[in-house]
């Protein structure tokens, strides 16, 4: 059993929908004479459920619609294909990636959301959401309906039990700084979780550096703008109160690093959907050593091929190469259990009493001789989870 | 259809157990009108048979046995555990492995062979195997029985007409060039095919360098040994009448690259097993530039944790980074089609007459809209594949 880090054997948890004890199997059979104790069996390897923190489901019908390989050239093929993507991401291929996810151990997920359009969808699931509603716009002319439109967003995200309703600000250079700052006044009030997307490729790094490079004749094109609205260092001093989790951060250099740490914002790493839009790896490994809280997550089929946590955390295994293995492997488990539940403000992430009751079964089916890579067999040697529970219930089985 | 590098719309292909004809598919009914034409639908995708050069299936076993994370600590798991894993590589465990390879569409592979024990499993695939029977030994007192049992060996897998011999040379750490010298003559007299590992790790660079780092207290411990058999340049100067299939070639300099381009030597790259043993990732962008032929190859169960095919595309797509998305997906198709099979001198690897009929199918459930991607969708899309046909005969069905 995953607890904190640490992998402890034969240790048993008895739950109702949340956790209740936990601790070696002979002392909780001893307290609890009457419990029925299940055996999951040698090889077993029970962890809190996993947390996906950034997942964009309303595009969720993308397979090969979309250009991988620059990021320039992916925003063109979403502004070309966006209406097509969101009519084909009906309620069964939504359910179907929300699937997908729990297959994987996901039990909890922030949903990057622009319309609103997946709240159907998620109001079936077990799964626990927070439902960071994304402000978009930079022209003054439209900001105030666009912004009317977020905040009635925001409310009708706020009507159901398992979902968390939360602000995502689209990124630096789609937002205007007005609205941001009004955005964040809001976030204040209601005490919603923020998250934004920063520094995702090179292009929006020179684009806020001098309004220059990829992103220049880009947005002169599509929305007649020469300049950037904002540098880097102007957008973070406005979520200097407000602890921030930020995705992708590839292209983050010393001071940022910095700056992100004084700030106590977090990251959410999405190591696959960088690659595929043709960024260079984010730098996790200075990421662990300044001790900046780092969730991996999935992004959306917009910009991956699959939900499967899993699959994310094989796929940073090998592109962080200068991070030794083992502890690469460790830092991950951490960063889809403790880490991101705590970014969330979620109530799982940690086998301990009190917590909600949300667990991943995973195998192996060979028994290590020890458990110092046990993080790493678990990565390499489960494609899905073996059983999910949410709320101490089975919600999935591998058949 | 992809032939020879290009994907080809509405084509079929006649074939009994080699390829008849192939072309537009109006053309092929026309001429013959015989013929029952199969349409395998919208989004189907047909390649050439995958060839996996390099896979280690004696030791097919191991899942959590072996230490991963660094080489010398792998290295010396494995002579702990060597025995251990070889009595578990049972026939059933090796047939489950050459299945694996099957349903990921490897129709063809390098079968690196220690003891020859795999040869009974072997004989039952309808797989073409390439045999490379390994010598080792450093040590003048056992050489030549090493060698007399290295000779038995060649001949005890030169009796099936789907299994090739051929020659592998384990390292050059680990075998005396006089051996080294004999084999290749050997090999030259009957014509066969030769492999070594290359430079798979800083440790092997730096013992082959001046017989310093995590080599020296390995080999005074386990061998007395405290020097190198042989400098880098004096053991690639043994193979310049031998164009050899060198594996791994992590640590590979300029130089050796010049060197291995002079001779005509191939690579067989193995990117999840270089990871997983700790190694710094292949320069496959200065192979690709040099024009070197590669293969991009699985390694055995012994330092990977699937012989899927496919998945080590995937990984390689994430591991080089500094590669363009789509240059590098059709690179590797590339690498475990034409150039595998030219690698390994059999007749597939191309869909074109006269070739044998061994062929992958893929599917996309989204039609793309463009055929720029078609690589890149391929192996993203496809966990496995959906058909394998061998010599015409269909070997694998996607449930």
């Amino acid at each position: 059993m995953y607890i904190n880090g640490v992998y402890c054997q034969d240790y048993a948890v008895v739950f109702d929908t949340q956790i209740i004890e936990v601790g070696d199997v002979e002392i909780i059979k001893a307290n609890y004479p009457d419990c029925f104790v299940e055996d999951l069996g040698a090889g077993s390897l029970l962890f809190p459920g996993f947390v996906n923190t950034h997942v964009h489901l309303e595009f969720s019908s993308n397979q090969t619609t979309l250009q991988y390989g620059s990021f320039v050239g992916w925003l063109e093929s979403v502004l070309i294909a966006r209406e097509e993507i969101i009519q084909g991401s009906t309620l069964e291929v939504i359910k179907g990636a929300m699937n997908a996810m729990l297959s994987s151990g996901v039990c909890a997920f922030g949903a990057i959301s622009s319309y609103a359009r997946e709240l159907e969808a998620l109001a079936t699931t077990k799964q626990k959401v927070v439902f960071f509603n994304e402000l978009i716009g930079s022209n003054p002319q439209s900001i105030d309906a666009l912004y009317a439109d977020f905040v009635r967003r925001i409310e009708e995200s706020s009507c159901y039990p398992h979902i968390t309703p939360a602000i995502a600000i689209h990124a630096p250079y789609s937002v205007h700084p007005v609205a941001i700052v009004k955005a964040l006044r809001l976030a204040k009030e209601k005490n919603l979780l923020v998250s934004s997307h920063f520094m995702e490729s090179r292009a929006e790094k020179e684009w806020l550096g001098g309004s220059y490079g990829e992103f220049k004749p880009f947005f002169e094109k599509y929305l007649g703008v020469s300049s950037s609205l904002c540098s880097k260092e102007e957008f973070l001093s406005l979520f200097r109160a407000t602890p921030t989790h930020f995705t992708h951060a590839t292209q983050i250099d010393e001071e940022d690093i910095n700056t992100l740490k004084s700030y106590h914002h977090t990251i959410a790493h999405c190591p696959r959907s960088n690659r595929l839009l043709g960024s260079a790896p984010m730098p996790l490994a200075k990421i662990i050593e300044k001790e900046i809280a780092f969730s991996t997550a999935t992004d959306g089929l917009s910009s991956n091929y699959s939900l499967n946590i899993l699959d994310e955390l094989r796929s940073a295994l090998m592109i962080h190469s200068d991070i030794q293995l083992s502890t690469l492997a460790d830092k991950l488990i951490e960063s889809i259990t403790k880490s991101a539940n705590a970014i969330l403000g979620l109530n799982g992430g940690v086998i301990e009493k009190g917590r909600d009751a949300h667990f991943v079964l995973l195998r192996l089916s060979n028994l290590p001789s020890q458990s110092a890579l046990l993080s790493l067999w678990s990565i390499l040697h489960n494609e899905r989870a073996s059983r999910v529970y949410v709320d101490g219930e089975v919600v999935f089985n591998k058949v």
